[in-house]
């Protein structure tokens, strides 16, 4: 008996090495020492580029939109879905990406799928400034169905201590500005899946009315980066307040995130159109709007908070980003009452 | 339909974290500068600590290891090997660890399982100075079975730039000394599952022949951390010439990922005594020497490279850790061969 008869293949491990390496090092930024093979990855903060530099890190998974990219055999997007998902969730604190680390595991290593799935994830880590720094291909037999995977992403950013964004200065009275999603993002995929396949029958490459694309195509849709919309803004210390990234548990459990004690929202819901593939779902699935509300981002996928006087200026500055004013702060609970 | 009954239960989530914030909060360092719960958690380099700090990252799982945990249904012991497979990958480099975060997924949130998982996390964390800054606890209804899950681990350490461990000083002559293992680490262990459940037929709580433990005992012992042992030798700089963790792919695939060009190693297998387990697996799965020095670490797990005038010292400054000088470096391809 070998390791190979075990269900474990190292050379196939090697090639799916081999293959990742060229991708990773076409994300590499000038901080990075090492190379992709070393146990661990070496990355140096440019001096100077911070004063007093505070890293901030986080770490996400795709969730079941997985299961979504089984289905349409395409793999080439959900790296790029966690690259965003992870970027966005240091942005909101002001953090700018420095690398990213991936963890692959499947039950059997098929080297031409890992190599789409980290095509996907060097694709977004380059849109982003960020080096794909190393990460962990595990082939585990027996733990996940054939052709199936899962995969976490772990990031790195830095904020200048001072201009860390932590919503501590909001009050009552501050505006929140909505920026659209690009679809379901990487949240509420379980509730999607049960509507679209188990209730209403759909296959993957059934069209969605309303949405002019496939099912699979509106579900697989890539997770955006907010970092080129935001960026402009956190050149100015102080004029962003506060920051949600809209992920599981929607405007819902994610907007009072930020809120210090005391301090609750108003959402105006007739403020921006719900993208028809919420309408969709929302009704196919019988789904009440607070769960709704809950599970999905229901269209906005990031919400800025400012002052009254900055409101006027933050949505001259992202007037190519189709932004809304979709609330206000109220004094209350930390929490999010809807109206309309 | 509500997400509930989709699979996805957001309430054992928030109860989840609720639970884990104790627990991550009792290895919070002075860096910390954030709450488990925000979007990213917060770090601060101590300002003196290092010159030029250079951030060394990696990521690891658990491997298979895990599905002993599940038949044992042990699990506040994998979080322990994860942290210190994690914190060897980056003391290979000369780093301390400064931060760790996890990603853990399950078909079913359980919180009790969810609670030993972090605790022994945990206990690796405070263990070895690095906080437990955040992590990711996904529910993936459809994704594993009943009761089991993955987990997956990133650290982030920092290792002052003039004094990187690289290998790349290495060079013919220098001689290799090895630290004991505890046991199988996180490697091996499709082979050995493989070896003693499906082709002996044993049961979790058998009694190992020679060992003294149960099987599920043997193979469920605690990864270690070479943390301790190693950090009063790297004091000292270029001390240490290069250090590798002998994960998977065992000696040979490992130790010379650390070797310059036109390096190779000579292991004399005779120079230690080989931990009866892994005799016992070797023997009951007839596996040929050569898979298994390529799949298991056979007693060494951590292999630390030095000048033939630096040995005596070296061995020393180990001399409470039972190092054995293994063998010594020659000229040739960057590979392992092995004598005796």
């Amino acid at each position: 008996m070998d390791y190979k008869t075990s269900g474990v293949d190292i050379d196939a491990g090697h090639e799916v090495v081999r293959r990742i390496k060229g991708l990773a090092r076409s994300t590499f930024t000038p901080g990075v020492l090492s190379e992709i093979g070393s146990f661990g990855g070496l990355f140096r903060l440019e001096p100077g580029r911070f004063d007093d530099p505070v890293m901030v890190a986080s770490a996400d998974g795709v969730g079941t939109k997985l299961k979504v990219a089984f289905l349409a055999n395409r793999h080439d997007t959900v790296g790029e879905d966690l690259v965003n998902h992870c970027v966005n969730d240091i942005l909101v604190q002001g953090a700018r990406p420095l690398f990213f680390l991936d963890y692959l595991a499947t039950g059997r290593l098929a080297p031409d799928v890992a190599e789409q799935i980290v095509t996907g994830m060097a694709r977004g880590c380059r849109a982003n400034g960020c080096a794909l720094l190393g990460g962990e291909t595990a082939e585990m037999p027996g733990f996940y169905a054939e052709g199936e995977y899962d995969l976490a992403g772990f990031i790195v950013g830095a904020v200048d201590r001072a201009r860390i964004i932590n919503g501590s200065t909001l009050q009552a009275g501050d505006i929140l500005i909505g920026l659209p999603s690009t679809g379901l993002h990487t949240n509420g995929y379980s509730l999607a899946r049960r509507i679209v396949f188990d209730t209403l029958g759909l296959r993957v490459d059934s069209l969605v009315p309303g949405v002019g694309a496939t099912i699979g195509e509106a579900l697989l849709a890539v997770h955006r980066s907010y970092l080129p919309a935001i960026e402009p803004l956190l050149a100015e210390p102080g004029l962003v307040r506060g920051l949600a990234h809209i992920t599981g548990g929607g405007i819902t459990d994610n907007l009072p995130r930020i809120f210090p004690s005391g301090v609750g929202a108003r959402i105006d819901r007739g403020a921006w159109e719900v993208p028809a593939l919420f309408q969709f779902l929302g009704k196919a699935g019988q789904v009440p709007a607070d769960d709704m509300y809950r599970s999905f981002n229901m269209g906005i996928g990031l919400i800025v908070a400012c002052r009254p006087t900055d409101a006027d200026r933050i949505m001259g500055m992202l007037k190519h980003e189709s932004p809304r004013i979709i609330g206000e702060l109220v004094a209350g609970e930390r929490a999010v009452l809807y109206s309309a």
